[in-house]
């Protein structure tokens, strides 16, 4: 397993910090960032320092223990940050969401909000094993198919849905996980997902730590393996999913989802039932965060396109439900992706 | 226009040198590397100072005037020459085709064979020029269909096929630069494709140099932006292309050959007759090009991925021809692309 922590509150809940891998440096420096402020974990979510739908969530909760620490109006203390931290980013619906917890908690003293900090963070490691059994059970399936023979099951992932990204094993990482622990032949293919290539950084980091067998290629390359017959599944995370399932996720989701598809290939989405908002009906009305030209522009530190060009940086798409074939979160899997379905499931106590 | 040469001979047959822009250095810097002797061409064209597949041809053609200037077996030295060359790079099949014709002419010296790769240089030219005619008048089809309204024409394009990667204005470029040129609207998206970041590098660079409107985008987003409706087509060039139409380019084409069907779009294919080789019935025959892992994990000076990470770094894909809605040649448009039609045209005198 993994085992970096990447959010940790230490100390007191009246004078601790959070602590933050700084996930910018990875993977050639393990630097760490302790907060002591909201400004700070606000720019640690701008900058990506901190990012994957469901640490952010984790993140923005032990931030506002940070709120409360100095003596005044707490509950005015915790109502400003809420509303600062959920400016950070827009498209993770996690955010929201836990923000919205610890504005609900009866008490904004310090200590409380810690606590409620420390059970959405726990309850979001819970959820990771969930979603990994879950996933697992659909792995097997493929794993035991007449076809696949002794070759390891193929499973094609894009950006990073690991343990970074949450607080515990990941999401679409959760069953690669287990599936190595319990001794089933996985091979994973990891997009390195441009432009901030939290695949090679990340991903390719945390599962080549863990074990997993990991092979870094460009995104551009994906099609090219599924047509040879070497990628048996595509799982990715989401950032916010819609009721009907229409899927947020990293830009270039999407088009792995039209060429699993083109490829007769199970496409699945992991997430835990946060990520989902059911107040919109159609991913048309997720919100896309547009990045700026230099993450494309100059991205590894030096020019590698002419100046002034005019880029696009959408860091988001949306894949329509139509080309999921599960959902998988921490209360069961959705199959068929559908409104009636996300709404059993997700509403599942 | 774009106006960079980037291919010249400069001097007297016996005595001159080839001049090449080191497309490697693009586009912050503008140098030109002047090869006196064989093993430069070679290291330029293995190095990809020189790329793609007609400037490699055109380039090999000159490097067999360098072989035959010291006095000597000039026959013996052309043949040396020809097969060293031949082993710089295995998948773009200009190469073989015009060190086959160097070696054709009668008499081996210097100025004969100068005579020689200057009417291989000349005929890129023209060869674009005929391409670019053909696009055109494929684009211009499709500008005029009363669903496309106002919006400037939204071209794709991967790598870079353009005026670099020629004698003359390119092969997927040609019809765009003689689009601006006659006052068609389009808009081209560029992809930067990875690795290499030719589009960004490359593509971008000569399209803006030439007033062209271009945005820059990663490999990734191509498919959301066929879905937003920006694209009406897609073109790329060639590196080699089967006798039933299956052809190779740089990795990622193929994928989005299967979003562009998905999608309802055209995608073109624009190469010369010197790209196909008829001796081959399908694509599965054509050798495809393995690089260095550091392409991927430090392609620019800084590591981005973890050491000893397992890589996969294919150069180029395959496209059945079944996914390819037009070869745009020189001699003709392949419509449908399939043997028959590639016969009919390619042979055509």
């Amino acid at each position: 397993m993994f085992n970096l922590r990447n959010i940790e509150w230490v100390g007191p809940p009246e004078s601790g910090c959070l602590r933050l891998l700084d996930q910018t440096r990875l993977p050639t420096e393990i630097v760490y960032l302790s907060c002591r402020q909201v400004p700070e974990v606000f720019d640690a979510i701008r900058r990506l320092s901190v990012r994957g739908a469901p640490a952010i969530g984790v993140a923005a909760a032990y931030a506002c223990v940070l709120a409360v620490q100095p003596a005044g109006d707490r509950r005015a203390a915790l109502t400003q940050a809420a509303t600062f931290l959920a400016s950070s980013r827009p498209t993770a619906v996690n955010l929201f969401w836990a923000l919205d917890r610890m504005q609900r908690v009866a008490d904004p003293s310090p200590s409380a909000l810690l606590a409620e900090a420390k059970a959405i963070h726990d309850e979001d490691q819970r959820m990771c094993q969930q979603i990994g059994r879950h996933g697992l059970e659909l792995f097997r399936t493929l794993a035991t198919r007449p076809q696949q023979g002794r070759r390891p099951l193929g499973i094609l992932t894009h950006c990073n849905a690991g343990a970074l990204a949450t607080g515990g094993i990941g999401t679409a990482t959760a069953p690669m996980y287990l599936a190595h622990q319990e001794g089933l032949q996985i091979a994973v293919l990891a997009d390195e997902t441009r432009p901030l290539l939290q695949g090679a950084r990340l991903t390719a980091f945390e599962l080549q730590s863990a074990g997993v067998d990991v092979t870094l290629i460009c995104d551009n390359m994906a099609a090219q393996f599924m047509r040879q017959g070497v990628i048996d599944l595509v799982i990715t995370g989401a950032d916010r999913i819609a009721a009907n399932g229409d899927a947020a996720n990293k830009i270039g989701t999407y088009g792995l989802a039209v060429l699993a598809r083109h490829h007769g290939l199970p496409f699945f989405v992991a997430a835990p039932s946060s990520t989902f908002d059911l107040a919109i009906p159609d991913g048309r009305c997720i919100p896309i965060e547009q990045r700026h030209a230099l993450e494309i522009t100059e991205g590894f530190g030096k020019r590698t396109a002419p100046a002034d060009v005019k880029t696009a940086n959408p860091a988001f798409d949306v894949t329509p439900h139509e080309l999921i074939s599960a959902i998988i979160t921490e209360k069961g899997v959705i199959q068929p992706v559908d409104t009636a379905t996300v709404a059993r499931v997700v509403a599942h106590a």
